[in-house]
């Protein structure tokens, strides 16, 4: 079994676009590529049939705050790693935990040694190292594992910015050996991608691209934006990481975001996305469509029999009705929240794919300026 | 379009159990059948496309009192109906909203005139009547209606046994009469069937028997059974009204029940089923399976990752673990509730289809005391 390949298939001529193929043991991924976030082993809401049929998806992400916690390590390992046990034959990428200390855990203090927090579901306490993040991401067997890293929060002093950078780079360099010196777990090849932090300051930035690109991983990843920061600044910042990191690496961007946040940052130079808005707002009534953004709560769909949206190619889109949708959601039907899950997610798809057709056909930009101002429009 | 047609195939030499073909405007169904309930249009937390696919469902359920309190009647009207409105073409049968009214509405007071009662979602007060209820069922497009009854608790004196019963056919009178006097509203034919009562008194049950038979309707449903009464005096009864009702029409028994009682009741004669139990326990973590009953969330399940059930022909039943969906079910995660929910579908129309062979091959008894006693074991 091989490592990480990333082809650069094409560069567009107006941007900083690329598509590309990304090649791993559990198969292709092609780029640009949105990857839906299965949270504790299951996409929510969303069955492994609907997201290879309907969603299309390519490669789903695993939470390891989540997956430590429950089911835990040892059901995964007897299964055989992730893939074997929610089914899902696909390329997996998991998270390192870090952001889910964080923003879940009842309690959390951060050393040099790692992070030591208490689990939102029993109070029981754990330490995350830089170590101990590698084996289990081992464990719960990711085709991609990302490295352990504190993501200051926004906005962010320069100095604590600047501290943070310095001690993910410390846990960096802890990741990496560790990793180095480990087996993979299940037959197959792990690749660790070091993450970029530095908050919103470009020095730090800079610094960061440069020591992240320096351990010459199978691809690069910028963290610590879309925290709370303007869209203007994420689109700057990821700019400035974009052109500060191999060009013949795919770059992922943690985190975002709209439909109209990827198809700028996918102009910046940005390969792979990940993102829980298109199933969180989902559950929440919020469509996206190839039409513009749909609050289905709103009683204006009351009479619309018209499909979810006939402009993409997913059966459960264009199969229910706005109307159906919206009484499911009203009388709180559990279907209602896969509908709208397997929809958005299939839209974030649809788009990814769109992109990546108009990047290798040279009219990529003129295509994402008319699609970012139809996507915005609240209909 | 023509009246439902009862094609009565095979009688078992053993039993009272039959094989048979219900064919509708919108399709045949092979019996003996159980029809999965689709409360306010939608099986919950299953899709159409689950239902069709992996469950293979026949025809499915709508809840009068759910779909005409929410999404309501114009919002059902405008689709063209409930076929039109949640994209199910196959058979559909309505009940009459009378079981709802009695065990959801949050009052309720019974006149000869019919139920007023108030709304469990909002407090709002409603009038149902045998006529209305007529009207309301043909707005929702069942292909299969039922009259509007009273169903009296277990255990009732003979006094308000025989009363009830008496008010079900003055009832019954009613809603032929509105029916008969009604178009079908979407250029399909409606049937509708009588409701069999007499609660547990062998004389009650044989004069409502022969109350229903004398309408000559397309089909004959038996009520008041399933409400609490112990399994036995459900088979006595149950044997009682199929002996009163007439062969060649199909034979509904509602609201039954676990598999075993599905098989006791196929020996006895009848030919459709429904029941909450496959899709309610299954949300409970609670799976009936061609090897007898789990419960999902037991600690042996941990570690088990054998597929749900590999007895039966359905892809979600094959692909998923024990250990897999115990996860899904600790972790409350939603795709959790779909899976059990599909499998336990899928296995009673396996169920019912198996019997429906074994009643053809001619061997039906033997295999029937087989089953029953593998089902009912605790895994
Ligand atoms: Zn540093
Ligand atoms: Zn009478």
């Amino acid at each position: 079994m091989a490592s990480l390949q990333f082809q650069l298939q094409a560069t567009d001529g107006h941007s900083a676009a690329r598509a590309g193929k990304i090649t791993t043991d559990h198969g292709e991924i092609l780029t640009p590529i949105f990857m839906p976030v299965g949270t504790a082993g299951s996409v929510k809401a969303v069955s492994q049939q609907q997201l290879k049929n309907d969603v299309q998806a390519q490669i789903i992400l695993g939470n390891t705050y989540h997956l430590y916690l429950r089911p835990g390590l040892e059901t995964l390992e007897k299964a055989g790693g992730l893939h074997k046990f929610n089914g899902w034959n696909r390329p997996i990428l998991t998270d390192s935990g870090g952001y889910q200390v964080f923003s879940l855990a009842s309690s959390r203090k951060i050393t040099e040694e790692g992070v030591v927090f208490q689990s939102h579901i029993d109070g029981s306490k754990h330490l995350f190292t830089p170590e101990n993040v590698m084996d289990i991401q081992r464990s719960i067997g990711g085709d991609i594992i990302m490295a352990f890293d504190e993501c200051p929060p926004y906005p962010s002093e320069y100095k604590y910015a600047e501290k943070s950078m310095h001690l993910t780079h410390r846990w960096l360099d802890r990741c990496f050996e560790r990793f180095n010196g480990t087996p993979d777990r299940y037959g197959y090849t792990q690749n660790l991608f070091p993450i970029v932090q530095g908050s919103t300051y470009a020095d730090l930035r800079k610094a960061s691209c440069e020591y992240a690109a320096s351990k010459n991983a199978a691809g690069n990843a910028i963290g610590g934006l879309s925290v709370g920061e303007p869209d203007h600044m994420m689109y700057e910042f990821t700019q400035l990481c974009c052109e500060n990191l191999p060009a013949e690496k795919p770059r992922y961007l943690m985190g975002v975001g709209t439909p109209w946040n990827i198809l700028e940052c996918i102009a910046l130079g940005v390969d792979m996305f990940d993102c829980v808005m298109p199933t969180r707002n989902g559950r929440n009534a919020m469509l996206f469509t190839s039409k513009g953004v749909i609050n289905i709560d709103n009683k204006k769909w009351e009479h619309d029999y018209s499909p979810l949206d006939d402009g993409i190619d997913s059966d459960i889109s264009n199969y229910y009705s706005k109307a159906y949708l919206r009484h499911l959601m009203k009388a709180k039907e559990i279907l209602g929240l896969t509908i709208a899950s397997v929809h958005n997610l299939a839209f974030y798809l649809w788009l990814v794919g769109e992109a990546r057709k108009h990047i290798l056909a040279g009219d990529f930009i003129s295509w994402k300026n008319e699609q970012a101002a139809i996507l915005q429009q609240r209909l």
